[in-house]
């Protein structure tokens, strides 16, 4: 593979402000958001969580796979999947949200997948813990990251690598981590990560690898493509940069009223109006306030309990909807005093925008 | 509504080629496209068939929806979702394709959804036949049209309305149009129409109205939105245009070898390579032939019967590959001897572009 053409970072133009390339709309066209009305729902219906996949969607049969744990373990072994649906089973409330959602908001735009609000979603996810299965395996002394590797292959800036993440033993015994073969009480769809993946509760959704393949312990920091070179908050091209792990809190709003087809603008009649949506924060820790902006005026909104400890909470603020028009927004603060912000916090890549969602409306006469 | 915001064509600027509004981007956000690795499947998996929703999606109960079957009828009635699953139960393999699929590659492009090849799918759907239906609530003399209307509402050129589509009875005795209720043997998901909606096999997907609510038999031509001012075949915007009613031939290819994570662009090992993808053609018409353009020479591919009369074939060729640079392409051609034309027939909305599918290949050494 001398000359491969995929050298560099072809297809990576400076962005233009208001317009966008062919390759991010061909991303765009890839990679699927979700409906925002379906904020309604505790749980997004398969088919209507979000999906980022980098590369192709690996077909793996189910009967055929196997998680190999190898590396710097005593005990090294592999499991089937029967193997592993056999292990204790849990079931748990997940909202994953991506971690270049809201890429379009941040001025200049950093080139990539053009999510603005979409990319999020809770699923019922169901497997088994895995930090049982790390003991049993036996870490040696000196173990210092958990790589996890999914049956996906592909480019990114000329570097070929299956896509691959890792945690570290700190990070394993804080989360609640599973390896999932579930998703809402069905078995998990191709492009979820079927027949296995992981779910990094918490977490930005990269963490979350999909077609789980191969865990492997290691003495030397994880030097994978996914975990050193991309998902890093930088300025700069030539900087280290910081990982990207939780989720920053965050609010949506089930945009009320309906919709025009093109602009996504909301006519809506005069009179009682319940806004409402979902508030989530990172690993665990749960959003305590929600306002709603309103004209100039913030408005508190009643919060529900959250749905799970990592799972966003419900929201809603009845609005006396006079005629005019309005930039409504909505944010969220958690238990840990973080709330969102008014302008995003600007990285190279784009990551972890976290400022106010913002639905325009007009009330009519 | 005096002053509605939504009066004229807000958002549908002239495009520009090559670049992208920020309202096609949040058209591609919103849309989602399928996966073309997973043209290897004969049934296009749930959440992975794409889906073109010009509205909100309703949440509707399936307990309390009826359709209602009125207007020019002797015996009208309606019917709850337990009346229509009691009814005869037909499962189906369809392939739908969006009339607007391959948009992009017309010159100039038309302003709407941006798809490039990505806007078809082939799903089992369960349901019973209409004909049966109407036949039972007895047409009057001088019906001419029976309009279906969705629960989905909103603005498309300031103009407001529920989804609506119309055939005519000459369309309806020849088509084997359902009432569906399942797709791919699971319950219809709210995104694709729960709990009831049609399925118009043969035609673009316009026609499949989701969230199925009323049945009206007319003795005037049908004049909803989506029937006369869009889904027509025009020049100019003062024309009337042509209806948009079946599927035109078409074939796309699953590209092989690994992706560049942005630009989608191919990489693979010298030596043998099945290449292989699926073909189809409109209302009940089988594709007897698939070319594969390699260099400047055409293949004959061998075409797999088709998975049901309304639905695509598949197709392969084992290709001995050479390094070198390709721009792969496939051809598929009907029975009644329409073939995929080199160039794309422009027209003013951009629908129906069925030229070859391209993909772009690297040979490695």
């Amino acid at each position: 593979m001398t000359d491969n053409p995929f050298t560099g970072a072809p297809g990576r133009e400076e962005t233009t402000p208001g317009v966008f390339s062919e390759a991010e709309v061909g991303l765009a066209n890839r990679n699927s958001g979700a409906f925002l009305e379906m904020l309604s729902l505790d749980v997004t219906p398969v088919g209507a969580h979000y999906l980022l996949t980098h590369f192709d969607v690996p077909l793996l049969e189910e009967g055929a796979h196997r998680v190999v744990f190898d590396g710097a373990f005593e005990a090294p072994f592999e499991m089937s999947l029967e193997e592993v649906k056999a292990a204790p089973k849990v079931t748990m409330p997940v909202t994953m949200e991506c971690a270049g959602n809201g890429r379009t908001g941040m001025k200049p735009r950093p080139f990539s997948m053009p999510w603005s609000y979409e990319a999020v979603g809770t699923a019922e996810w169901t497997g088994t813990p895995l930090a049982p299965l790390i003991e049993r395996a036996k870490p040696q002394a000196g173990v210092v990251d958990f790589a996890f590797e999914g049956a996906d292959f592909g480019y990114d800036k000329g570097v070929g690598h299956a896509f691959g993440r890792s945690l570290t033993p700190e990070q394993l015994a804080d989360l609640e981590v599973l390896l999932v073969y579930e998703m809402n009480g069905q078995p998990l769809l191709p492009q979820h990560g079927a027949p296995l993946r992981l779910i990094v509760p918490g977490w930005y959704g990269m963490a979350s690898v999909k077609w789980l393949s191969r865990i492997t312990a290691m003495t030397e920091r994880y030097q994978g493509f996914q975990q050193v070179e991309t998902y890093r908050f930088r300025q700069a091209a030539d900087e280290p940069g910081e990982p990207v792990t939780e989720i920053k809190v965050k609010s949506l709003m089930v945009p009320p009223g309906v919709p025009d087809w093109i602009t996504r603008k909301r006519w809506l009649s005069p009179g009682k109006v319940t806004l409402q949506g979902r508030a989530w924060s990172g690993a665990g820790v749960p959003v305590e306030r929600v306002e709603v902006r309103i004209g100039d005026t913030w408005h508190e909104a009643e919060v529900e309990a959250p749905l799970g400890r990592y799972a966003w909470s419900g929201w809603s603020f009845e609005w006396e909807a006079e005629p005019g028009h309005y930039r409504l927004a909505c944010r969220a603060t958690d238990t840990n005093g973080n709330v969102q912000p008014l302008e995003a916090e600007w990285n190279l890549s784009g990551f972890a925008n976290n400022t106010l969602h913002e639905v325009e409306v007009f009330v009519g006469d």
